[in-house]
């Protein structure tokens, strides 16, 4: 049986991964000016007459994520190879949109009763949840803090609206646990919440900072929307993988959770009527029987649902890729190509 | 045994608290154009695609508070008796003001695992404590919204940092949890994050929308601040009342949660050891024995701290009203003196 899209090269599997963490690492490399920036910012703004915020904070932050929006807020500045506008900046941009990235994952762990991220207990595991809550709220403040100081009336417009669609996202999400019938758009609406919204904002407001017009604004914010959906989707299909080692992710969390993602709403849809008996017995009860989770892969197998999700990141990731044509050639928009394309391979 | 300050009127005990909630309703009937505008525009911002999050936030917003931060937001507009400003909106910030308030209910009642609020039951009792953290998300998000919306970099500034204050007073209130040698400063911090510097923000949005000068601006964040600090040391006071119809408190709420306020901290560092010992074992498990809030009544009345926290309240209310008096005699000015003259004596 095979995972990996009809479309992909046959590379071996294990290649993939690497391929996509050696994207990231050179992008990484190109920004590592900024980044090292973002990251003293970031630092300082942790700061906080409450030792417990500062404590939580810097567990959190600094616990070695890809620090993927600040890349792409920074990548996002350098393709336009403009000179910066002096108004705005995008380091301090970048460092709000990572403030607002941590604290919808604090809040996400307490909403998702999560014990573990990247290896690491959570925060909520540490400290309770009542002070992983309000650390998310401390969190969420000093983005705001940030957008006024380092934006512009425009930026703020695009932060805020993102801090609502994540919000409605998250929500709808949670609005819709354990729900089979959960529409394939309604799907959609929540990975847009979950991750595109905010992936745009951060290759935005990066443009913004570089003084970008209003096509090339428009080619990032489409560039970050798709790049985040096919992110999402190769995650959420990740989850249904028979590879363990699959960047910190717990296999199997989110049928565990009773969340429903594009595998499972294809599978469900495809199943006769006795699968669809044991789709309705299961999610109700996911932990039940170890076995449950074994037997719900099967029929996503048997239904190509993983390939077939692989099939729709591909559809993002080919319109992400189109948007950046309107830019020149440079190392930084190759790079962010090459970022897609492995993106959609991260399955293994 | 009185619990009323030595410096209050002496009139009935019922009388005092009809007498605040007169003022509240005098300011209302000044303020009711603005407010209808304020009520409206929040009930058009609470829609949202996700019917969950319009169900909760009209549970929340539209369940009948005082509406105190609304108020005074529109009584700081029309003190000034300027034009209005173009580019700045009273309503409008005055509807951010109020969502960051609901935002910080929701979270509050997770965080305290309270079930009632005003006589109704609290949102994570009916919902879920999940959906409260995230409705709570969405209520912060849309409020900077409206801010970005209908204000300008300078109330941008004013809002965002008071989010900040508002989060860190809440995390250093749940680090203090329990904490019997709490420092009265420290204290001080806690409810000027908690009620004061939101009802500050009430003041300083409404002024800059009315065209308040530097000097203006100052004494109206004077104003909110001080009378938000009398206001929330009387409500830690009425925790301790023999009243049991404090306007939908619950007496003894706050002692069963083993939050420290004004009268345990004072009550505490005036005790002798014997008592201290009784201190530091009710306050772990408040909950244990019915007789303990009663005893720690006593020995609160015995240091009179209830008179003491209202001394201090007092003192804060003195600071509010002089802020007042550089602007013009006005039946708003007039009816802000009364409002606060009245909190100090809403305790009965």
């Amino acid at each position: 049986m095979n995972y990996i899209s009809p479309m992909a090269e046959i590379i071996p599997i294990h290649e993939h991964k690497v391929v996509f963490n050696d994207a990231v690492k050179y992008l990484s490399e190109l920004c590592k000016e900024d980044l090292q920036s973002i990251n003293t910012l970031i630092f300082e703004k942790l700061d906080s007459s409450v030792p417990l915020i500062q404590e939580i904070g810097k567990y959190l932050i600094l616990s070695g994520g890809k620090r993927l929006r600040p890349i792409l807020t920074t990548s996002c500045f350098h393709i336009l190879n403009n000179k910066p506008k002096h108004n705005i900046n995008h380091i301090g941009l970048s460092a709000a949109v990572e403030f607002i990235h941590a604290a919808t994952l604090l809040h996400d762990d307490v909403v998702d009763i999560s014990k573990d991220r990247r290896g690491k207990l959570t925060a909520n595991e540490v400290w309770g949840n009542k002070t992983s809550v309000l650390v998310g709220d401390f969190l969420f403040s000093r983005s705001f803090q940030l957008m006024t100081k380092y934006g512009t009336m425009e930026t703020l417009k695009i932060l805020s609206d993102t801090s609502v669609i994540i919000s409605e996202g998250e929500v709808l999400e949670i609005s819709n646990d354990k729900n089979l019938e959960m529409n394939e758009d309604t799907y959609f609406q929540v990975i847009n919440g979950k991750t595109a919204s905010l992936f745009s904002t951060a290759c935005q407001v990066g443009g913004l900072s570089g003084g970008a017009k209003d096509n090339e604004l428009l080619a990032l914010k489409s560039f970050g929307t798709n790049f985040g959906m096919t992110f999402q989707l190769i995650d959420d299909a990740i989850d249904y993988s028979s590879n363990l080692n699959t960047m910190g992710k717990n296999i199997g969390d989110d049928f565990k959770e009773g969340k429903i993602t594009l595998p499972i709403i294809l599978a469900y849809g495809r199943s006769n009527d006795k699968e669809k008996q044991f789709w309705q017995k299961v999610i109700s009860k996911p932990n039940e029987n170890v076995n449950n989770f074994n037997l719900a892969k099967e029929l996503i197998i048997k239904y190509k649902c993983i390939e077939d999700t692989v099939v729709r990141a591909r559809h993002f990731a080919d319109v992400a890729i189109d948007s950046l044509s309107i830019f020149n050639d440079s190392k930084y928009k190759n790079a962010l190509i090459k970022l897609i394309e492995t993106s959609v391979k991260r399955l293994s």
